[in-house]
């Protein structure tokens, strides 16, 4: 398998953090976001989207971190990052998507170099733009996760899901930016347990040998 | 089953598809985006996203609308959703998040209305906005279409999948905003395949008891 990624991708982080957990190995290949190697022809020939991460697996292609980790799920099946039960599927699938549809792609670099490019818009004013969106999502979660008898020591339940491959480069973003993070006990706490793990920890950024400082 | 909606969210126009595929029935519970019934304290409890769709099943409330779909999928698989393949799945999740991530929530009515909102864009702008992000996907959309063997009638063989279901609304959503469809001819044929379905047809906005002319 061939991963290619960049080190402050969320979603490549996912997709690391998937991998660790089910103790399998991906050639990593980086693709220097910070100097558009994702527009390069070679790589959109990979991936016509232009955006990591792509696994490669013999003769496929896999574009999309949540489809990619579904199918790690199906053909790696464990440790399982899904619950068995339909309705627990449902509700971990919910918190993922909640971080991967309406936080993540919102605060993507084409968007934010859309914001300060054509629009033309302050730094201050992309920066209120990223915290505003982290704050929507993170506030959702923050009740669904607190209120809900299903959240353990994880998001659900006692071992890591789907949705906590997605939070902990959430919160990894949004520490990145500075976002104000005390309103969000629970996001806070499940991202301290993530962490212990090394299959987290290993995933972080600044452990990846395309880290920059 | 209830189904709390709006007829021209693309994420309440996914879920509709899929219960017509299934021959499903959910009684339908129109939450006025344009009057702000989102923010309901009411509906919020319902959500805490303040976002449709929401699924009601007994006592489970279900959210966003791909974890909807699977879990409709996993509950009720025929007819399915997904190919049996772990490979081809990835391939339909990989186009249908292609949308739901990359296109859809930059578009969405909370977004633009942030855009016309504290950022103060004209409306130019904000059309300029929603057909750059279109195209975005689109483009790679149809390139991943067009140049690969699997794709058939529909975006992945001779049945509608997971991908159809996102493809449809979003292509809607593009005519709404009077996207130039010319660059898309695989896209334009997978869409009008669709609508000679009574499943799609009838999940279609203006068919909805909520729409407004």
């Amino acid at each position: 398998m061939i991963l290619h990624g960049y080190w402050r991708s969320s979603a490549a982080y996912r997709v690391r953090i998937a991998l660790n957990l089910k103790g399998l190995h991906a050639d990593p290949v980086a693709v220097a976001l910070r100097h558009d190697a994702q527009h390069d022809p070679v790589f959109r020939a990979l991936n016509p989207q232009g955006l990591v991460p792509v696994l490669q697996i013999g003769q496929a292609t896999l574009t999309q971190s949540l489809a990619i980790l579904d199918y790690l799920d199906d053909v790696y099946p464990r440790p399982p990052l899904l619950p068995k039960a339909d309705i627990d599927r449902a509700r971990v699938r919910a918190l993922a998507l909640l971080i991967a549809c309406d936080i993540h792609p919102l605060n993507n670099l084409r968007v934010l170099q859309y914001l300060t490019g054509p629009l033309a818009l302050t730094e201050e004013q992309k920066c209120a733009w990223i915290h505003h969106w982290i704050a929507e999502g993170f506030t959702a979660l923050e009740t669904m996760l607190s209120t809900s008898p299903q959240t353990g020591r994880f998001c659900h339940g006692r071992t890591p899901t789907l949705a906590d491959v997605c939070l902990v480069p959430q919160v990894f973003n949004a520490r990145r930016y500075a976002c104000d993070l005390e309103p969000y006990p629970t996001i806070r706490r499940i991202y301290e347990t993530c962490m212990i793990l090394p299959a987290f920890a290993d995933a972080a950024p600044e452990a990846q040998g395309d880290a920059e400082g």
